[in-house]
């Protein structure tokens, strides 16, 4: 480890503005000093990109497939080094580490699959009609093609899943857009190895020089300066939502507005309807104590907010919830900067009116460790007061009890986009409560049924995103497959010559993918 | 006509503010006075679309089918008296009334096939594997939902095709959005007749009130309103940069933004490489001169740029151009203020540095009517200018001069987003011009080869978008079915029950629409 910006292949530390990582379990800084990125050095980054879009945005499915996967075994190849350095930036166990390594490994694997298959680009060709009255028509071809260099914000509660070479950088590869990554402060180290792995396997793929950069930066000037460049055609960013929405109004003020996808806050609510808590109350309380404190309470669908009807057993299952959560064995958060601000937001949201505490750990923590919290609070409050609708970063769940039916509705009417919802339901009552549910859909992007928000699986099917603030644009998700399609455009051809077109629109179907011709699907030639 | 608005199946005139249509052909005010929509009309209007969406979000892909052809169906039944307020308000011949109606019948017609079908959701289905280790994989299926109340605002060129009942609304109610139109002033009778006949297809299709509202405006204030209304969740618009930055702008600063598909200006660069000039000159002057006045120039793929490279027969080509565009009858334009516009545009042109005109028509004319013009320039200066580069909206066109191929890449670099870009080339030629055709497919939504820009056929293949400011949005299209993306979300129900689920994720597969299972694309039951 170097401390230096990858600038295309050349390590670069030109700038005077360092700082180091720090390592939450031993409390105390990391060694390695890094060089946050000038002016001059994100410039450069942001040319070299632009001019590999060139080649890049061009080159086969087959060669991007190539290069992913060399990307995969790149990073394998970093060892135990890699999760040395992951869990001395986190605090986080090496099995988290190791867990991480293989959802990121898995979704660049992914991505190769889909690019050297072919048929994502949704080639669709309407064949020419000469002789059609009043007017001939035309052979019209339309493909996905990328949009441009795109900017990657790294993770602080994913340091390789969501950030260097994580979903938002494996897909825009896998659409043909460079990527430069501003990196997260937080675990610098871990940033700089794996972007060492991408330029390595980037090398030995032979891609253009450009097609990948890594900037440091400890504040927020980096990025700021990274979404302005005219260059830049298109964000990613996960985290808070403060700093998401910087970045949709930086790039909705630019001459040339692009596209931001950022996720955001969310609090995950989950509705447990009154017979289930009667039927099985205590296994919900255990379960939902592990969602709640599960990886110290850092993923975005940590299940924030708990909505209950008032019914005979809902105290039994708070008690239950409570005691069940200040059991766990606390965790340590990922930064002293994280603890802070999950101190802050829950003195917070305890000192608001009608807060009560049902249950908080009180024992000695070491330092950097998080003491977990469950609060209530009566529908009603919650109604009234928007500070309680606002996330709380760690392990703390707030259980509301509404008095009825109608006021769950208004409840969930009320509250902002989210991630993901829950119902959890008998099978007898859940057909009282289809208000409830089509409210709470029109909330969130993810619904489930009888289960835990967090775990989020990373397949063809998943949405991750949902309204605003969940995520900048609940059009697209940010996991899985589908979400390369954050960084393309639909592109026609008109009436254009089969030797110049891409393969994936030729007449031979070169690459023999799955195209619509006519309004008909199959693989054939035209 | 009686000049009110539409709130629901409501007729409503509560306001104090009312203005006219102008008839251009014969220079004076339409007779019927319409009233401009208060801010209580508007939330009225709005808030029924808000609880409208709570049915229509959820009716089947039949229904909708139904009320889209039933749409159709009225407009049609308008008859005579569409075609003669549409002329009345436009000046435009009764053929392009016909032809624009029979576009706007058929975009109805292809949403309802699309939604009758179905398979447009993009059902996606991952199935459970409860066995699975480490963690058992949960069962999970995604399709695409509406997004909620749709503001669409009327095109000024288009009163059928853009406005009331064109492409945007018919892909927003084909996706399940209610839409509240805001009304183009210029063709405010039109508006009212076609809305009539969706209030009486909404009616006798049995669809909740507020579904469609339709509200007259004469200035920009009924718009704003409407964009930045909390219970609006998406903006269609067809015109102006300007008036569309503004929107954007606008939309960017709400609490929750809101996306904005704006389709904007575009001076749609047509490359004319030597060879074609020398080989086929005259055919492609005549072919232009054309393309250059069709409907008086007002169309967003009208040809307002030229590129060339010096050759001995490009003197000869631009005079022929020049001189046949001379040559055309001048046509009547859209509005007074249009013409204005034209012609404060034009004179600004002219006058820049190193503009010099080709041919301009020069006899008397009718009020109302423009004088086409074709104008030319070096290379150099225009990409020195940034003003030549503004679309002129009119019978307009202007040659650019490259002194070599160099400067042709150059320019095409420094050009804006642009809906389209032409390449008209001899078959041996075209193999040397890979950098600018590369160049200008970064630059466009639609490569059009050996023909012209204007003529935007409806189908799937089709591209209507492109980079900033073509469109504020270039990963959607806004014509061709495909623009129904723009106004949905992906969406997820994890271990959902079989019997909740929409039909269209059912194990059963009721509708019988093509889905993707385990990541294989099939018709089947589960």
């Amino acid at each position: 480890m170097t401390g230096k910006n990858y600038i295309g292949y050349s390590k670069s530390n030109k700038g005077t503005v360092t700082y180091n990582t720090f390592n939450p379990l031993e409390n105390k800084n990391n060694e390695t000093l890094f060089y946050e990125a000038t002016s001059k050095e994100i410039a450069d980054a942001v040319n070299l990109a632009s001019k590999a879009f060139e080649k890049y945005s061009k080159i086969s499915g087959q060669a991007k497939a190539e290069f992913l996967n060399a990307i995969a075994d790149e990073i394998l190849a970093l060892d135990q080094k890699l999760l040395d350095v992951y869990c001395s930036e986190t605090g986080l166990p090496e099995g988290r580490a190791i867990g991480e390594r293989g959802r990121t490994i898995g979704q660049l694997r992914a991505f190769a699959n889909l690019v050297a298959d072919g048929s994502w680009v949704e080639a669709t060709i309407d064949l020419a009609q000469p002789n059609r009255t009043p007017m001939p028509k035309s052979d019209i071809r339309k493909m996905m093609i990328p949009i441009g260099p795109v900017v990657v914000f790294g993770a602080s509660n994913f340091p390789l899943a969501y950030s260097t070479a994580g979903g938002d950088t494996a897909a825009a590869l896998a659409s043909g857009c460079p990527v430069i990554v501003k990196s997260h402060p937080m675990h610098a180290g871990t940033g700089e190895l794996v972007a060492s792995a991408i330029v390595k396997a980037a090398k030995s793929c032979d891609m253009p020089e450009g097609v990948f950069s890594n900037l440091n930066s400890s504040g927020i000037e980096v990025g700021q300066e990274l979404v302005q460049h005219s260059k830049v055609k298109a964000v990613g960013f996960t985290g808070s939502i403060r700093g998401g929405r910087a970045l949709l109004d930086l790039a909705a003020k630019r001459k040339e507005p692009i596209p931001v996808f950022a996720e955001m806050g969310s609090i995950n609510p989950v509705v447990i309807l009154p017979e289930a808590i009667e039927h099985r109350g205590t296994e919900l309380a255990e379960t939902y104590a592990s969602s709640i404190t599960l990886g110290t309470g850092q993923f975005c669908t940590n299940p924030g907010l708990i909505l209950t009807i008032e019914n005979k057993s809902l105290d039994g299952f708070v008690q239950h919830l409570a005691s069940s959560t200040v059991k766990k064995a606390p965790g340590c958060m990922l930064h002293p900067k994280i603890l802070k601000a999950f101190n802050t937001n829950r003195v917070n949201a305890v000192a608001q009116k009608g807060i009560e505490v049902k249950g908080s750990y009180k024992e000695q923590i070491q330092p950097n460790y998080a003491q977990q919290i469950i609060t209530e609070v009566s529908g009603s409050s919650f109604i009234e007061n928007e500070v309680l609708h606002e996330e709380v970063f760690g392990p703390y769940s707030m259980v509301v009890r509404c008095k009825d039916k109608t006021e769950l509705e208004e409840i969930i009417a009320k509250l902002e986009g989210q991630l993901t919802g829950t119902i959890i339901a008998e099978k007898e009552e859940v057909d009282n409560y289809g208000k409830v549910i089509s409210a709470l859909q029109n909330r969130v992007g993810r619904l489930i049924y009888n289960g835990v928000p967090t775990g989020v699986e990373v397949c063809q099917s998943m949405v991750h995103g949902g309204p605003y603030p969940a995520s900048t644009d609940s059009r697209f998700t940010a996991v899985g497959v589908e979400s390369i399609k954050r960084w393309v455009r639909p592109f026609s051809f008109q009436d254009w010559p089969n030797s110049l077109l891409p393969d994936e629109l030729k007449n031979e179907n070169p690459l023999a993918i799955s195209r619509v011709v006519d309004g008909i699907s199959n693989s054939n030639p035209v």
